[in-house]
């Protein structure tokens, strides 16, 4: 007999008990079920992949927090850390296989190997959404407006902020700052974090103190302002009007032709990466703005240049991480509140009668009322009554197991009537058929 | 910029482009409806864990498959090379939290590192389903009810053939070979693969030709016999009536009161696994036994001993494969025939209004119609009539994406009449109201 193996975890993964499982399986189907409704659909990727691949368009800071090792056959591979750069490389591959525009999501776990923090984890879920083969704004409004259908869908109010980084990029060309484009989007994306003052020194460092009050100027442009206050604004301190201006002008109509409650345009939003060349947007909860964004993304101009020559694919996109949504839905207590599938337990009185149990529950099942059957009936002789000790025995492990009622059968199961018990009334109805109890189960 | 980088797979990982990606994630919630009606519960594990957890009861086999290394804080880790492992590591780590009898299904990718053949992958995605915590034949009967349950809902019909290692182990000590017991079961587990001859040889090897003949003649004591009939004959062999052959006489009678015409009792199923210690079974597909057992499983004495001093938990589970049985559906004809989420989009006449349009598209899907809004119109002009070139691109681009028909919005697409292309019959209807086109894709 091998030693004693202590079952512990890695550091920064997690183990889902059933009641944490099943509100992260209700999530994801809430979120499958809005990018279904908007004719996007499903890819899956491997989670492991040729380093190279990964590491394409990563910096130094990708390569510290990769799961990155040598397989058996001596090849350097890694475990995915999000699921944009697979998609790039799918994209890459089959293009002659895909339909454009494209919509595709794709929900999966990631890796990376960083500081676990509490709320950070090594192992995490995403789902992301994206639109490519289409330079439309139709485009760009559909994951906007996808991106509020998911959340409203999951019970929670949100604001998306809007900015363009052509009209940023635009603009810091008419104050001759065009060639610090990298630099400066990178530092307003942290204005949020550091705050203003160490952005100001900051911006100061890479332009000069005038430039940098020109910049701070040009991000602070939405305080207090309407959509369209901010968009003329923006609009004038780039030059007057151009392609990017009238694209969100553009955005500004079909917001208005559908929703227009929750979009601010925020010259402050830049975005940290590098590959965004069109509209980004990040996203806050209404109620809990202080967790940060939870959906963010934007549009960018040759999604796979990396792995393919020949093909220039732009497109629009967003992500949604899982656990820091789920962690949003807790402190708000919106989380769904799912404990069982089954509605109903079939209780076990003679332990030989089992398989006129389990036809009594398949019975159940074809009206509808997801049924399970107790297997084991606690040593405690013979039932003479509904409420005998060997009955409330099951009923706490059905409370226990978030059921509502107990189904218990007569000595001939398939032809006596039933007795229904209400777990939460704590009440029997006895004499039943199993149409009556079926009609006082789903009328509950 | 970046050199260019080939965007390969490594060899035995898949991309799974939609129309692969729907019938999986279609065949998994099938599955996972089949689990959750019965009251199985999910779990999830992390895709890493410690190496020595993994490997504790695997032999040198499991250790060359296994995807293996040190992690960035140099831990000895591996990717899960199957669900029961970490199910055993999940058990003993959380025994005070669950509620026993523990019914839990865990859908899940794994990694072994083998070679790819045909059909076999190094990324492949199994469905594992356990009862743990209950000793009771009522258990090992649901286990053996899912399957035939799991496998129905997907269209197929099965045949699961069953037997009891403890029975056979009696056997083995009334001929007095029982402690050549764990050799003796791993060479009548490869029976069907390798041939009766060299079964036989292999028999004889460890036990001598006369003990060979009578395992033999025990093993085919099935052929062309009734359930009861192999039951008496196996019971006879194996000294007489024992607690292993009441328990089959048991689930005889359960498979009576339900289904009788699944099942049949084959003494020469063992399974190679050590850690089976009662009932275990293989499930074949009627239509095609060929491809081999698609579900198997079998009840265990001790699932987490090695990672737990305390506590003996027994159980009884299986496992489905999800490739094997794609493959299967596919050779059958019986894959689902998924080819999109939505029956309908809307044409993009003017992309000026595309907000316009996808207010059309929300109303159609609060009335339960799942609809796509097109982003973009092709260059053709203004559009004259429903038939208009501009159109006809459309229209080519929703039957390639699999969808039946197309709304074609009026000048005022909120306002002015709708006009409905059905796709597979080339036609238009012409002036609908939106409740009007709602009940005619609703009832086609």
């Amino acid at each position: 007999m091998a030693a004693f193996i202590e079952p512990k975890l890695l550091k920064g993964f997690r183990d889902f008990l059933p009641p944490a499982e099943m509100i992260r399986r209700d999530l994801t189907e809430k979120i499958e079920a809005s990018f279904r409704s908007f004719g996007f659909i499903p890819i899956d990727t491997p989670a492991l992949e040729y380093a190279e691949i990964l590491l394409g368009k990563g910096g130094g800071e990708t390569e510290k927090q990769i799961y990155r090792f040598k397989d058996n056959g001596e090849r350097d591979v890694a475990l995915r850390f999000d699921l944009t750069v697979p998609f790039a490389r799918f994209v890459a591959l089959h293009q002659a296989e895909l339909t454009f525009p494209f919509k595709r999501y794709h929900i999966g776990k990631v890796w990376r190997g960083e500081n676990a923090q509490r709320g950070r984890y090594r192992e995490f879920t995403q789902c992301d959404f994206d639109i490519i083969g289409s330079d439309s704004p139709a485009a760009d409004f559909e994951i906007l407006l996808m991106i509020r259908a998911v959340l409203l869908n999951l019970g929670v109010n949100v604001t998306i902020r809007i900015n363009h980084r052509g009209l940023f990029n635009r603009f810091l060309a008419h104050i001759g700052q065009r060639e610090k484009s990298v630099d400066v989007l990178r530092t307003v994306d942290k204005i949020a974090k550091v705050g203003y003052d160490e952005t100001a020194g900051a911006l100061a460092a890479i332009t000069g103190d005038t430039n940098a009050q020109k910049i701070l100027d040009f991000t602070a442009a939405a305080s207090g302002e309407t959509f369209e206050e901010t968009l003329n604004h923006i609009t004038e301190l780039s030059g007057g009007p151009s392609p990017e201006s009238e694209r969100l002008c553009l955005l500004r109509r079909f917001m208005r032709d559908t929703f227009d409650d929750n979009f601010i345009l925020d010259p402050s939003i830049t975005r940290g990466l590098d590959y965004y060349t069109g509209v980004v947007f990040e996203t806050f909860l209404t109620e809990l703005p202080d967790i940060g964004s939870i959906c963010s993304g934007g549009r960018y101009d040759n999604l796979a240049g990396l792995y393919s020559k020949n093909t220039t694919i732009s497109g629009v996109g967003s992500s949604i991480g899982l656990d820091r949504m789920i962690a949003a839905l807790e402190s708000l207590d919106k989380l769904p509140a799912t404990t069982s599938y089954t509605a109903a337990a079939i209780a076990c009185i003679k332990p030989e009668d089992s398989g006129l149990y389990q036809a009594l529950a398949q019975q159940f099942r074809q009206k509808g009322v997801p049924c399970e059957v107790f297997l084991e009936a606690p040593p405690a002789g013979t039932a003479d009554s509904a409420d005998s000790k060997q009955l409330v025995k099951q009923f706490v492990l059905a409370e226990k197991k978030g059921l509502r009622w107990m189904i218990i059968p007569g000595a001939d199961p398939l032809r006596d009537p039933l007795t229904l018990r209400d777990l939460a009334g704590r009440q029997n109805r006895a004499g039943l058929s199993l149409a009556e109890a079926v009609q006082i189960i789903n009328s509950n």
